[in-house]
């Protein structure tokens, strides 16, 4: 992990609660996604059954992005307060020895009472990897997004730049989107060939309305096989409606790369 | 893929029998191998009863590597014998749709009934990715070996040049290998980086021993976190004797790259 992944916040504290940041890794195939839902096998309720029995006391988590049921981590972060006293090998090692094999503690930082997972965090990126071949993906079957049409990668790219900079999404966001506000800044699309059959698309934003990258990712597919023209992108903007372009791009594709604080 | 990866034994057939040539993937987490064993579930079986199922008549496939439990091949190629005339899209889409996630054809050949895709390989290509970090993989649990102590790079390379040429690698193959001779000629053995945890093992041979892949990736891991020194290769390889090093790497980060004709 880069330097830059860590929050900086990070502090002395004398009280007898401690405030400790978490980056956790996760493969979002077997699990309802990242947040508690009763006794479903989420992230939230894995990790905070492991963190309660490191710190011998019930913890409670709170996450900088709530990942959808098939989405991955490269990077959450979460936060909790303890009155444990360990050192930074028992939170690591010793709850990774609780986590089973698809989600893992990669990093901790004691930070500040003040440093919040969710309310701290000024930049979110995600990134989405394609596999564009005619015949389906079996090693990486629940790790790309498989897509036998040819795409342009090029159009793609068109498209999405309609889209850099504050806009209202309210397009692009799901039924279910609990947002008060919908206006959203997104800083950067880009788009990156990694080998001749798999392309991954980087979205960086402040913060994403719920299924907000699917539903971009959705309809820059649209373009990428020629069904809709790069202009496409701006109406489907510009409509502030969730009916102008009702297509989310699978979940399996789409990872939680990194969060900036 | 690419053309290279394409038995060049290319033929029309008059007869009634037409033999076919197939490059499948699969990832080997939750199959026993490749090979046939009675009703568990391996890639031979798997392949085998979705081949049968488009041709209409039983199928009996042979494979250019019959991998182990846990690993995976990114290009095995089998061929096999049928009387059923099907196009090509038949064989790729219709054999797919029979297939579960986990395996997939990725190409067919039409080819001369002298072909057979043990015998007529000249080289197989392993590749064998390690994931060198203090903390254990997540979304790559199954598709890298992980290593939490630190590697020499370096060094592995060093030690691995004492394996390259033809040698006899008695002292690399496991208890249970069959092969009547124990030559073999290693072309390559490559390391690259591909990300700041991630380094992988190119391995290229006219064949192997059983286990030999592992064995060797086993005792070069050991030069890499400096318990051995690389000329301890060397004694190892001229031992001509498995208990010299009995070190066998796990499955789960080796793949059947490639297989040349």
């Amino acid at each position: 992990m880069s330097k830059e992944l860590k929050p900086k916040l990070e502090n002395e504290n004398n009280n007898s609660t401690q405030r400790i940041a978490l980056g956790i890794e996760y493969n979002g195939t077997n699990f309802f996604g990242w947040q508690q839902q009763g006794n479903l096998r989420t992230g939230q309720k894995i990790l905070e059954e492991a963190l309660t029995k490191v710190a011998a006391h019930q913890v409670k988590t709170i996450c900088a992005g709530r990942t959808d049921k098939g989405v991955h981590a490269r990077e959450q972060v979460v936060h909790f307060n303890t009155s444990a006293n360990r050192d930074d090998t028992a939170w690591i090692l010793g709850v990774n020895s609780y986590l089973p094999q698809d989600i893992s503690v990669k990093w901790i930082r004691k930070v500040d009472s003040s440093f919040n997972a969710r309310l701290s965090a000024v930049k979110r990126h995600y990134r989405y990897f394609i596999y564009n071949n005619l015949t389906r993906p079996a090693i990486l079957a629940h790790h790309v997004t498989w897509h036998y049409k040819k795409l342009s990668i090029d159009k793609m790219q068109l498209g999405a730049e309609y889209l850099l900079g504050k806009h209202d999404f309210s397009s692009f966001r799901s039924a279910d989107c609990q947002a008060k506000t919908t206006a959203r800044f997104i800083e950067t699309i880009k788009f990156t060939k990694q080998t001749d059959d798999i392309f991954y698309i980087d979205i960086i934003a402040n913060a994403f309305l719920h299924h907000m990258v699917r539903n971009i990712v959705g309809v820059l597919l649209q373009v990428g096989e020629d069904k809709q023209r790069p202009e496409w992108i701006e109406q489907v903007l510009f409509a502030r409606n969730r009916k102008a372009a009702s297509i989310t791009a699978d979940p399996n594709g789409l990872y939680l790369w990194q969060v900036y604080y």
